[in-house]
């Protein structure tokens, strides 16, 4: 094994939302800095983070100076432009690497490449055009979902199909951007795993946590997940066959439906994921801190919970519940500092601990 | 109750090592800001905190720039120059207030309240001169420690007195400092208290810790201390007198000695404390965001414990053991920053966590 970044060492993180926020705060407990990318203005990383550089991602001179400052740089979304990891990785190691934003920036690569290793995903057709959206609903039947391959989140770049739906008015929703159709998955919940790996090949993998989903956005995650021994250990075999294939460094988020013919992978993360916030009270090491052990080389902390946990994200006006949350006992509050409660928008997450794990 | 403090306003603490910058990170979870004011260079508490002024104590527009960027002020050290906090105290609030750095900035004020509100601690005299010593000896016997009645810290500014000290050597040694004569007191164990009390006046209590020092330096935390039930409830009890006695605002550390004539007072320390680092692990709401959440006019958190927890210190290079503790399961560790591990310098610490509590 490589020794460790030496602590006081620069962690680059691009991206400066509410995932870069609490990897800063993860780094610090480890001794590391932090020095943000992030192209929008105030970024709620930046209020814990010893360095800030605001931005755009074409800003060469900006990404070489970051690069400069830097000893390791980690990323908190998948969608970060193909220039920009260019010049980034020619000068710092990117963890985790290539392969995994190769994969993960695109929806018709990720599910190939998680059929390729045998997985099962929802049915799915690469959509370059009309004809091909009409064949593939022919084969794939409605209801379905046409995605734009690249650069989508929470329900974003997304039209519904039904059968009485006009196929070209569908695609030009997307405004002919690069399209794949996924076919619907008879599920009865998702649950997803947390997954690490290690510089040296170490694999640590917390319990699967159940999701529930409102609009397109995660409401709440629930550790224990329901799932029998059998599928529990499925899932994690799962998580860990994808990070082995793609030699993965850092934290994964792997979605997964649970379906009579079995687990099914939605989407996978190569980052830090919103179901993995419950660690934060539910582990000694959580899922950030084991995200920076990741990249910089220490060994993993130990993947078992030592509690119960329901994760609750706040949303928009969900901020007014703030006096009442503040009084609940065993209810951790975790805020983002955004000044303005849009709709739709992450505010923060609570973490209620439900039980001490026997 | 008044309302709290808006989300993203800014708390102003004065001091930026180990405890600023737990603080600045408790903070971040409420939705604050921090702006860290300390005179030496690349502190602790920089690396997570938003803001930084690299001022010394005496420059009266570095303080007032400060004020004016700040909504509220707080402090990781009581000897805080009383220059500094007339000047701030004009222009924002400062909690705790004054009344608490008062008492607790001079160990002979700090006696003397303590056994005005009926409470013991160790016998003790002020001494303003050679002849005052000498009578303090006969009266309060060796051994017994000479100390300086301001900024003393980890043991510095002490002199032990034994039988054949020669008394005039003992008070040139600090300096004709002000000093205060404390007799021994026999103990079998140091236990502290980590409390808490609210804008509002609501009051709440950590579990009593049992601390061991080595060469005048805090090791260990030990959760739950070895108290009778009676033993835990008179601690609390004097720590919630304090509290009351100074209309007190935040966390205050209280540590006592636990002899057969009951629990007598050692020291009172306004601010979180290094006895009160378990509380990360061991319970929801910790020590910092107690603190953050007093001086914010937020509810106090619960202050039970949901886990027996050890903490240790990581003192100079003990930092070499890090290769080990990130190796041990249910070890959370916690280290500060700092770029050089002096021998005596707190570097960081760990949290066992022992076993969860039913």
């Amino acid at each position: 094994m490589t020794d460790p970044l030496p602590t006081d060492s620069v962690i680059g993180i691009l991206g400066g939302g509410q995932l870069g926020r609490m990897l800063s705060v993860a780094a610090s407990r480890l001794g590391y800095r932090c020095h943000i990318f992030e192209p929008a203005a105030n970024p709620p990383a930046a209020h814990v983070a010893e360095t800030v550089t605001n931005a755009p991602y074409d800003d060469a001179a900006a990404l070489a100076d970051f690069a400069a400052c830097v000893d390791v740089i980690t990323y908190e979304f998948e969608n970060i432009p193909t220039s920009a990891l260019d010049l980034l990785e020619s000068r710092r190691p990117i963890r985790p690497g290539r392969e995994a934003l190769r994969v993960s920036q695109d929806r018709l690569t990720e599910k190939t490449f998680l059929n390729d290793l045998g997985l099962q995903t929802a049915p799915f057709a690469d959509i370059p055009d009309l004809a091909s959206l009409r064949e593939a609903l022919d084969r794939i039947g409605t209801p379905a979902i046409l995605k734009t391959r690249r650069f989508g989140y929470d329900g974003k770049g997304q039209v519904r199909i039904d059968a009485d739906t006009d196929p070209a008015a569908a695609l030009s929703e997307l405004a002919d951007a690069p399209a794949i159709l996924e076919g619907f998955v008879s599920f009865s919940h998702e649950i997803s795993v947390i997954a690490a790996r290690g510089l040296s090949g170490d694999v640590a993998c917390f319990d699967p946590g159940e999701n529930v989903h409102r609009d397109g956005i995660l409401r709440t995650t629930t550790v224990p997940a329901r799932l029998s021994s059998a599928q529990r250990t499925d899932a994690i075999l799962i998580a860990s066959r994808i990070l082995e294939a793609m030699d993965y460094v850092g934290v994964m988020g792997v979605e997964l439906f649970v379906t009579p013919r079995g687990l099914v992978v939605n989407e996978i993360a190569p980052r830090v994921h919103n179901s993995g916030h419950w660690t934060q009270q539910g582990c000694t090491v959580d899922q950030f801190e084991q995200h920076i052990r990741a990249i910089a080389g220490w060994p993993l902390g130990d993947g078992r919970r030592h509690a119960d946990v329901v994760m609750e994200n706040l949303i928009g006006h969900d901020l007014d519940r703030l006096p009442d949350l503040a009084r609940q006992p065993d209810t951790a509050i975790h805020l983002y500092g955004k000044a303005e409660a849009r709709p739709g928008r992450k505010m923060g997450h609570i973490n209620r601990v439900i039980r001490p794990t026997p």
